[in-house]
This record gives structure tokens, sequence and C-alpha cells, in this order.
């Protein structure tokens, strides 16, 4: 019955769940051409998307929403946790404990770490502990995912680490090339480059 | 002399620039096969990507890096400096505030604001304002880009005011969806997704 979704697709899937999750209460049917138009995709590869998904949908007609959300949640496996901690709690690292959107993608942040910290102490529902407990906390909880948002000097040592411990990808915004060994995978991120495109869109006017 | 530069070797250039000022400062000569290993792209593009760029480089014997990032910061007008504001000045807010990675490309976040602020504080090297001082600050100060990091109810507000007051580009890190007028264009962010793809990454393995 499982109807199989291209890699291609399934990269995209986040993307379109944002997207509705983003959209109106009131908006309980969407068409893969409005959607198409709101993400600056293709029509065509956004309607064969919906199509791989979605069981009852029509392109013409639409596709509703509720659907289409289980069907993303459903392939995403939001249901199974994964759990991250994030290592470095300043601005950026507080920022990340306190988003509240990546539960929504199944990823659950459990702790933070900080150099500075020398007891555990509290930020919103969960905690910073020193460095020095990173071991404890990520055996005692399974964790998979390392956020880095440690300076730059610190973010090798800082990925040696989780690796050694047994993380599965590391998310890194420290502007330092990371080179993981072969099973971690290693998500590189860089707000600057958001802000870049979009100075390059003004320019280009 | 000036070379044409495609808009899609452009899109790419944030990226390069990145990427070669994250190499250690002992790396002085890159070669395109190292930078698209690193980069994920495919060998071919790179190399015509910087043949369009770099004047003395040879894809063989590899590129000055001191001469690309000069070629690149050309390119991308970096000195040329856009200047931003950042409305919401809670975790997320004060992280991009503090974040010294947008003035590499050009951009230069000049003051922030939040509605729970009534008089002006200084948050690092920039204040925050009243929210009621943003018509005066962007005039003032010729500001170009809006960062939207209030929460997603009140996004549609804060764009419509920004729009107003005649920024060019919008930042928009609420989950929600705007619809800009022609002539803004909106560069929508969500972190969220960076995390869905890693975890796909993970899971895929």
């Amino acid at each position: 019955m499982e109807k199989k979704i291209t890699k291609a697709t399934l990269g995209r899937i986040p993307l379109y769940l944002a997207y509705v999750k983003s959209l109106p209460e009131t908006t309980t049917i969407l068409s893969s051409t409005s959607m198409s138009r709101a993400l600056g995709l293709g029509e065509v590869q956004v309607r064969k998307d919906l199509g791989q998904v979605s069981k009852s949908g029509k392109p013409k007609v639409g596709y509703k929403i509720e659907e289409l959300i289980d069907a993303f949640e459903e392939i995403l496996g939001v249901k199974e946790k994964t759990k991250a901690v994030v290592v470095g709690a300043g601005k950026l690292g507080r920022a990340l404990i306190d988003n509240d959107g990546f539960e929504s993608f199944g990823v659950e942040i459990i702790a933070g770490f900080d150099a500075a910290v020398t007891s555990p102490k509290s930020v919103g529902k969960i905690k910073i502990y020193p460095v020095d407990e990173l071991k404890k906390i990520i055996d005692d909880n399974s964790v998979t995912i390392g956020i880095i948002t440690v300076p730059r000097t610190e973010a090798k040592h800082v990925a040696n680490e989780l690796v050694s411990l047994g993380v599965k990808g590391i998310w890194n915004f420290a502007q330092i090339n990371l080179d993981l060994p072969d099973g971690v995978e290693l998500q590189q991120e860089n707000l600057a480059l958001s802000l870049a495109h979009l100075r390059i869109k003004i320019r280009n006017k």
C-alpha cells in the first residue's frame, strides 16, 4: 500500500510541512498551484510530490490541509522523537533552546551545555549543564544530535567530543569547516548566507 | 574588462566566500576540487564559477585564497554597506544583533526595536528602541532591510509597517506566510528546516 517517496521529494517535505502549518487556520483546502507559487517551486514538481504523498487529494480540486499534515508527519516520522543537545549557551544557543518549532519535525532539545556554567541552571523548560556532564546526559538520554553554538575557536574540539560520545549528526553554527568521520552527518548553518541572498535580490532589481 | 557573472553563479558566491573565510589562515591556495568536495557541489560547476570570478587562478594549480576573497567581495559589493534593523528583541533578535558575520556580506544591523522597550537601551554596540521610533530611525539612516523576529501573531503587522516605511527587503523568522507587494523582496527563514534535513540524513543512513 505504501507509495515510494523519492529522496528529492523527501528533501522538500519539511518545507511543505512548514508552509501548510504557516497558513491561517481558516484555510482547509490547498491547491498545488498556490503552494508552488508561495514556495517559488515549479508547479509540476509540487503536483508530482503531492501525488506521491497524498491518497485522496486532486491537483485541480486541491488537497485537504489536515490530511497533508498527517501524511507529511508520517513520512518524516515526527512521532519518533530524536533527542538533541546544544553546546554553547550564549544568545544564539539560548534562542535555539527557546525555539518551539523543532518539535514539529520530531527533534527535542533536552539540554544545553556551557563552559561558563558550573552548576545546572534552568532556561525555560530545560537545563544548562557544565560541559563535563556531556557524557552522562548523552548516554542517559540516547542523544543523537549535537548542536554547536560555541565560538569558532572551540567548535572543532566540541565536535570531536560529540562524535566520540556517539552522536550521529551535528548542526554547526560556528563558521569553521568541520571534518567529521564517516557515519556522522553534518548540517552546516550560516545565517549570514540568507542575508547575503536577500541583499543580492534587492541589488539586482 | 569585467567578466559577466551569471545569476546562478552569483547565488553561490556567498557560500564560496563563507567557505574560504572558514579555512585556517595557514591555507593560502585552494583547488576547485577541494572546494567542490567540501561544499558538496559538482566539480565542473565550481570550476566554471571560479573561472568566471578569478583572473589568475588555474583549476589544477589552485586559486590564491586572498585573491578569491577580494574577487568575491567585489562582486557582492560588500563595501557598499546595506543597513538593517531587527524588529523583536527577544533571544533570537538579540542573537542576530550580536552576530558579527553579517558585515562580511555588507549588511550592518544599526538598531533593534521591541514593543516591550519604553526607552532606548544598549545591547552590545547598538541600541534597542521603542517601536514608535521605527519611522525616525529608518528615515534617518536609509535602512533598506527589515529583520522580523517578533512572534508569529505580530509578524504581518510589523511587515506592513516596514514596507510602508520603504524597506526593500524583509528577512522573516516568524513562521507565517507574508504577502509582500511587488518591489519588496522576502527571505523566509526557518531554522527548523535545517534540523529536519539533518534528521532525514541520519534516518536514511
